[in-house]
This record gives structure tokens, sequence and C-alpha cells, in this order.
């Protein structure tokens, strides 16, 4: 028996044939059809599943369910997508439309929380009960698995630590309000914070690196020039670690999970970032005398959307 | 059968005989005494538990199970507490040591983790299984019930979301950071703000009420001169209800619970503080198009800790 797992992104869906041990036996994709009504979407779906498992020699009797990672709002008890602003879809029965083209069970829920998932069951966290993903890329996304399960809220609206008010009346957010955690702790924080400075000290190496234009320093930027001990990317870096160390205690402060994993670009930086982060993180735990949680890597990347995905039941 | 419930305090230990409807049917109290060695102090406590279970006409053979809420941390399934410093308790065998005095099953949570759970079961939040309990008061308390469990994390340290951050280097806090959540949405931070306020503007009506000396202004002071439409305390009162609605917007946009309900001194406010967070929470939630929790009041006061603690199993 195999399951499947289907990332559902901006520009592309993905789905992959996974194996009881959870490794992706076969990836098929469609490009997103936005344009198409929504059992059109589903209908084209339902068909790459098809094909993509009998490419790897199943048939559809083989398949044990079918699990679906959303970048939006899904209601994992109906089956219905709330909210998949990307797809065009709101308020949509996947379940019920797509069990009409594949009678699997069919589990959906949101991308981060799926790719939480997966990092729990055979990531860094294998073994834990509990544990906080964190990506760090655009914006800040979070998945909380909590006794081996995803807790995504009574209305499917959590897990969005993103958007937790970080500094009263701060850095204005895309979401509108103003200090939302993600301004302070994703990439665009820490281009954000590089450019800020490279207007007053334009002899950073950060300019150098960026061709001497401020807007083409990207993440990477700042923790190359970092790395290489310019000393205007070593404070920004630092003020910027010293951020993300903030928000981690903030998790453990709140949720005191087993573990910590970060994954997304930024995470990148492997222990240039981790190091930073585990030295300066308990300070700001509120009984920090007490054994904390570990903070490790995302080891799963891009794979993680697939394998959560098929690990829905 | 009936269960006993114990709420350790600063200066009081208060027992409680709780009946199968959850109804104090007696209470009995002896004085902390953490000059005392840790047995000696756990021997008076089972020596009162059971005093207190005869006076109301039961035996020993009637107590169900003996349940402890702490002013610290508990390891609930080992029955070690393992900081309680109102009680000079580090790491001491709570349970393995009460059940040489009285052969019961024991358990032990945190204070604010128990008034949590009681308020889950019987208080406005019953029937719901998932909910956060916010105490406002000298400090920001607060407990997460998920799955009608009690969620106080994996080390034990978990539910503080006084300490989460939520201004960035903003006002110090009595933990050792800056910018604790506690430090703009306790009572505390009311009376700060207002004192703050009445030293440019001395002629508000919080300065009359107070006897014309700022240090007696409390967060009864603010919120009374509000009612009564002062222009100073309606516009203190109404910066702090919006910090406030921010930190339960952060809850939600992180937890999503089924419903928040808030305790302490500042709640006794009932409908003026309700309906400024009710307008106001919605506008900082992500997703707030959506259906979200609703905000109540607590109802069981200070026997909260009692009927909480005989809860625990």
């Amino acid at each position: 028996m195999v399951r499947i797992g289907i990332d559902i992104g901006g520009t592309g869906i993905q789905v992959g044939v996974v194996g009881e041990d959870y490794s992706i036996i076969k990836e098929g994709s469609i490009p997103t059809r936005k344009d198409l009504p929504f059992e059109e979407q589903v209908r084209l779906i339902a068909d790459c599943v098809v094909s993509t498992a009998e490419a790897a020699g199943f048939s559809i009797s083989d398949i044990e369910s079918v699990g679906v990672g959303i970048p939006g709002i899904a209601a994992a008890k109906t089956g219905e997508i709330i909210k998949c602003t990307n797809m065009n879809w709101f308020h949509v029965p996947f379940r019920e439309v797509f069990t009409r083209f594949l009678d699997k069970p069919v589990y959906i829920d949101n991308d981060a929380n799926v790719a939480a998932l997966a990092e729990s069951v055979i990531g860094n966290s294998a073994g834990t009960s509990s544990s906080v993903f964190i990506t760090i890329g655009t914006g800040i996304g979070s998945g909380i698995i909590l006794n081996g399960r995803i807790w995504s809220g009574a209305h499917h609206i959590g897990g969005e630590l993103g958007h937790v008010i970080f500094d009263l009346d701060g850095v204005p957010c895309t979401c509108g309000n103003h200090g939302c955690l993600e301004r302070y702790c994703s990439a665009t924080a820490l281009i954000r914070m590089a450019r800020e400075a490279v207007s007053e000290h334009p002899e950073s190496l950060m300019m150098s690196l960026a061709d001497r234009d401020p807007a083409r320093i990207e993440a990477k930027t700042v923790i190359d020039a970092a790395r290489s001990g310019d000393e205007l990317a070593v404070a920004v870096y630092g003020h910027y670690t010293d951020c993300l160390a903030q928000a981690i205690a903030s998790v453990v402060n709140l949720l005191d999970p087993e573990i910590i994993v970060l994954g997304g670009g930024v995470s990148k930086a492997g222990d240039f970032l981790l190091d930073p982060l585990l030295k300066k993180y308990p300070q700001y735990v509120l009984f920090n005398d007490q054994p904390l949680p570990p903070v490790k890597l995302a080891v799963l990347g891009s794979e993680a959307g697939i394998i959560g995905a098929a690990m829905l039941s």
C-alpha cells in the first residue's frame, strides 16, 4: 500500500506517491489552473494522482489514503477548504468532490502544519510528541504538533506565529497590523535591517556583495558578509538573531514543546544560525533554570509538504 | 465519594472537600510554614485534609483523590514539585511523601492551570475542549486547555503568556527581560500608564479619586474614572484595552482556542472590559473573516484553585 501526498503551491501542484517508510517513490505535478471551475481543478488533481501512482507501478487499489497540504485554512474534520487564495477556493467541499473522482480517504491541512508533522515523524524532531516547526522565509510560517497531532486551533486559524504581536505599534505588516513577529524574524526582516544599515555605512561588504545596489541585498548577502566578519553585517545579523531568539523564547514560555525545528531559506545558514540562537534564547525564557527545548534544523526541505500530507490521517 | 482540592498560596494553604458536582462541601486551611522541613509541611497538609474531610462527615475511605495547585512548576506525571519558591520547595517528591501520610491518588499542577481546568469544566468555558484562561492581576497568569487536558509543556514551563515578548526592547520586566506581555496587560501596567499620564494632567479625576497622590492610583481608580467619562482615564484605559486586545489576538493567531476566559482583579470591570476587547481584538487576528473565539469572564473566582485541583486526574 502507498499513500498519496499532495502539496498545493502558488504555481504548481506536486503529487507524491509515498511508501510505508515515508520515502517518495514517485512524483508528478500539474500547473495550478485557478481559472478553471473548482470541480474541474479537483478532477485534474485526481487524474494526476492516478497517473503518478500508475507510473510508479501501483493501481488505484494500492492507494491507502490521499493527503493534501494547502496554503490556507482547511477544516480537517469536514474536509472543507475554507480559504485558499492561491487557488481561488473559498468554502469548497474538497473531500466530497475529490472522492467523486477517486474514492479514497481524503485528509486536508495547512501546508506549514503538514511540514511540521513530517519533521515530527521522520525529521529532526522524530520521536517527540510535541514540537513547533518554524519556517523562516519571506514570512514566518509555523506548525504546532501536540500529543503527536497537528494543533491548528478550534477554528483552523491557529499556528500563525508570524502574526503574534512582537513589537507594539512597530513595523507595519503585510496583514495590516503593526509589529507582527514576522516583521522582525523573517528573511524579509533581515533584508530590511541590512538595507537600513548600509544607507549609513555604504562601505560595508554587503554593498560589494550586492553590486553596490542595496535593493540587491538578500538574506544570504547579510549572512555571507557576517561570516566574513564584516562589522556592519555582524551587527545586523546579531540584532536579527537576537529577535529570533526572543521569538523562540516566547514559544517556549507559552507552549514549551519538546523541540523547536527551524526550516525555510534562512535556516540554510546552518550552525551559523543555530549557534547564536542556542546561546541567546535561554536568557529570554522565564524558567531558564529548567531543562529547555533544543532547537534544530529541519531536514526534509521542500519534500516535507508531500511527505507530511501523506502522513495525514 | 469526594475529591480533595488543595490550593497552595503565598500565606495560606486552602483545603477543600469537593463533591461530585464540583461544589465545595467544606473548606479548611493552614498557614504556610516554609520554615519547617518539607516532610513536616506535607504531614500538616495531609492532617488538614483528613480533619477537613472528617468535619464534613467523610472518612478517609470516602476520599477518591487529592489534587494540588501550586504557584510554581510541577511535573504532573511524576508527582514531583520542581519549583515552588513560596514554599521553599525545589525538586521535592510531593506525591511520594504525601502518600506516606495519606494513601490516595495524588495529582499536582500549576495553580493557573488548575484554575483554567475548573473554568473549562464548570465555568464560562464549560463544554469546550480547548480554552485559554488569562488572569489579569499584578501580573498575567495563564492556563491552556487543549483536548480537555491542561497543556503545561514538555518541561512543565509553558503557559506563561505574561512573559511572551510583546514590545521588543520595551518596558523592563520583573523577570529580567524587556517588553514582556504582562508589562502592558496586567493591572500593574494599567496603573503605570495612569501614573505616567497624571503627571502631565494632574487635573484628571483619577487624581481626585486617589486623594491627589499618584501612588494611590489603583486599577479600579482608572476604571472608575473612565466610567465617569474622565478624558484622561478614558484615553489611558483605551490604550490599555488596545494592548489587551492585541494580546488576545496573539493567542488566537497562535493557538485559536474555542474560547478565551478572563479572570483576575481587572476582570471585575465586567462588560466595561469585555465590550472594548470584543470590539477591538478581531482587527488584530490574521484570519478575521473567520469565526473567532468568544472572550468571556471567569465565574469561579478564588474557588477555581480548589475546584480545579480536585478535578486533576
